[in-house]
């Protein structure tokens, strides 16, 4: 299903060793600075090529006034920077280096009425074989490769890649998966997505080892049948996450004025993932949440959790959006039941949610979590700290190396220690989140993802 | 319709001039100490009484051995940390100094299955006169007195006050509000209110003159009609915004478990809110936001709403939640268009959501901005900040003074910049979210609230 072709030229531009700027600038205000400095300060280990005729040395690296005058035979991809007009110029140049990749950072093409414009650089990069990401976009990270041709700066490594049309919806989730310690594998602005799109790009991170989860804000599918069936051959590999906006008249008719993107019908793309088995997200933080927790949690044996808080309140939101998204707050056993009435302080509520009452420290926690470990019927445990419990961390490593079911943790209303302990609970790989119903939500998107494997197993199996 | 004698015993809490801490404490490990040692660096500026007969001295205040023995006529009000056997007697020795109001922060009655301890806690204030908060609560925090009898610490001063069932959601409150710089009137933790209940509460902040807007978080309420009543009476001075759990059955019988309130029937309340102008939240980050919103912005004159966005994904994202909540994105008259088209660069996207693009800085904002000044049908102007765009408060203020539309904001994507310009604008009084979708719901609470006030206006001259 795959195809080469693409996945080739993109590794140009991944784990590209050099790399051209067109347009790169000495002035700190520009984006082909901007984008230079980024590439430099995120780590780039390859070499630079600013191109500017009027700049013999911009950051430290020599700079040429074409790419034909860089003396050596390849460049592995081009990052192009200048005036619309002056892009099929660019790409004539790159060809002379044999370039297979390019990213079109300018704008001024499609989205600004010039559609001969957009034309041309298509037919100029056919011409020549090289791809393109672009035009109108916000350019390129791909931290494996210490490559960041983006801004903001990107540089966590992490396991997550965003495919966005929106810059703000990319950068966002870059910023918070910084924030979480997470950090990306990749992030691509799609921009006008003349030639290289979507399904270009799933196609690529599915067989990209540094990528667990691909994350996707879309305003409309070039190919909608396509991207179902090239979606519905990776989802088995590697979770989809698909936020699309336009599910409401007006919010459609902006979005077409936005990317000019032919977005079609909602319901009909709405009914494409599903039959794909890619998870719909309907905020920006669901898009995040949902890939956070899908990089971080393997699939869980079934859709039965068990809440563990200190909040009783707490205990109740998430227990709400479980029970309207498909996540069982299951019944305990009496045995279990017993054996933690046993092990717990006589006020502590047992139950699901099991509360452990404001007092609770972690090892409490802990204490709890053992108890439900012979319980197979338990498949996801959700431990909600809602008071400034430290030690979190600590005990939770511990329970993870004596059970074998999915762990989730929630944090809110922890003050200073919060911070401290979020990110060490990162670091364990267990994916945490502020407040309880965003908790449950990327629950849910956990369990959606293993029945879309489970009915796809069943089909496999009909079809032998 | 307000009470006037439960005004006054709360007066005397809120702003009480001396207060007794029962079961303070020199381990800094016991909520004995925390609340003490909150209260003194919260700046609280009355005499603090620590009673323990252990102690001879507690953080720097002589300590008694019981409340009798303090040398003065009248306490104002007293703190109960001590255990639940011993309310009573605390309650019994209050009473010789006249105390009017008591937060029982002690757990161990009710909620764990103690219901004549309860009881007897309740005859007992009730035949000294004696009105209290609790018991099993968090305690209270009423910043206008630097009164911080909770943890955690909360100082900073504002005019949302939160009443919650849940420490944790109120502590959660707190914290962003904090974050945000925005501040707290006050937090009641309300426990098992077994005496004070939220009918109570809402009637002092309704003529509180610090607080200007009253967030709930209740499992229950103990009289579903008088709530409706009161809140009724209520909400045309100020809004009111309930959240309340257990919308589902399991989350229902949860809250059962919790705090052991007569949840009833979801649907009933829901209705009683409705039919009283209450404003319902659906997640703790929805009671916060509408909180934030309805105390810093005007009713405003309508729903029509105008998106001036850097980020074309976010207006579309914005569009979408608008749609579905009842706030107009309106259609721009020719006329503005036209002025519009002419005062931009020709790349920004002229429409609703008016996209300014990518490159957009603070000032193109305010020119856009100054275009609709006279565009009277507009009510609400959203200005999503979709890029590290700095100076936005220094535009904002010169908005704000030249146009009497309401001004939300968004910012995202803004890397290091848009933490200080949040502040910024907090500061100017301009709510300021973090997605899109979060913005538009508290715009759509807004919006409603406008609707419940034209509602009740139309009632009242009906009536006439």
């Amino acid at each position: 299903m795959i195809q080469n072709d693409i996945v080739d030229s993109l590794h140009y531009l991944f784990h590209a060793q050099s790399i051209a700027i067109a347009g790169a600038s000495e002035n700190p205000n520009k984006t082909g600075h901007i984008i230079m400095k980024n590439l430099i300060e995120g780590g780039f280990k390859g070499d630079i090529y600013p191109i500017n005729p009027r700049s013999s040395e911009i950051l430290g690296w020599p700079c040429f006034s074409s790419i034909e005058a860089i003396p050596i035979d390849k460049i592995d991809s081009v990052i192009i920077v200048v005036p619309a007009k002056f892009v099929v110029d660019i790409l004539e140049d790159a060809a002379t280096k044999h370039v297979s990749c390019a990213v079109i950072i300018s704008g001024g093409f499609r989205e600004a009425g010039n559609e001969e414009l957009e034309k041309d650089v298509v037919n100029t990069a056919k011409k020549y074989g090289i791809r393109f990401i672009g035009p109108n976009c916000q350019g390129v990270t791909y931290t494996p490769n210490s490559l960041c041709a983006t801004w903001p700066l990107m540089k966590s490594r992490g396991s997550m890649a965003i495919i966005s049309q929106s810059g703000t919806v990319g950068a966002a989730f870059a910023g918070w998966s910084e924030d979480d310690n997470l950090g990306l594998s990749s992030f691509i602005s799609l921009g006008n997505k003349s030639d290289i799109d979507e399904i270009d790009l799933i196609q690529y991170f599915s067989q990209d080892n540094s990528t667990s989860v691909i994350g996707m804000y879309l305003e409309g599918v070039n190919d909608g049948r396509k991207f179902m069936n090239v979606g519905a051959s990776i989802v088995n590999k590697k979770p989809i996450i698909a936020l699309r906006p336009g599910r409401t008249k007006k919010g459609s008719i902006a979005a077409q004025s936005h990317t000019k993107s032919i977005s079609g019908d909602y319901k009909i793309f709405d009914a494409a993932c599903k039959q794909a088995g890619i998870i719909r997200a309907d905020t920006v933080y669901e898009l995040y949440d949902f890939c956070k927790i899908l990089s971080l949690c393997k699939t869980p044996a079934g859709n039965r959790c068990l809440i563990i808080t200190s909040s009783g309140g707490s205990g109740i939101l998430a227990t709400d959006v479980a029970e309207q998204n498909n996540v069982d707050i299951l019944s305990l056993d009496s045995s279990t039941k017993n054996i933690l009435q046993q092990s717990l302080p006589p006020h502590c509520i047992i139950g699901n949610p099991l509360d452990l009452t404001g007092d609770s420290n972690a090892e409490r926690y802990y204490e709890a979590v053992k108890r439900v470990r012979t319980a197979d019927y338990v498949n996801i445990i959700l431990l909600i700290f809602g008071d400034p419990i430290p030690e979190t961390a600590h005990y939770v490593k511990k329970m993870k190396k004596e059970i074998s079911k999915e762990i989730v943790a929630c944090y809110i209303g922890g003050g200073d220690i919060q911070g401290r302990e979020i990110l060490s609970l990162h670091e364990l790989g267990i994916p945490t989140f502020p407040t309880p119903e965003r908790t449950m939500k990327a629950i849910a998107a956990l369990v959606q993802y293993r029945s879309f494997l489970q009915r796809n197993l069943i089909k496999m199996e009909e079809q032998d």
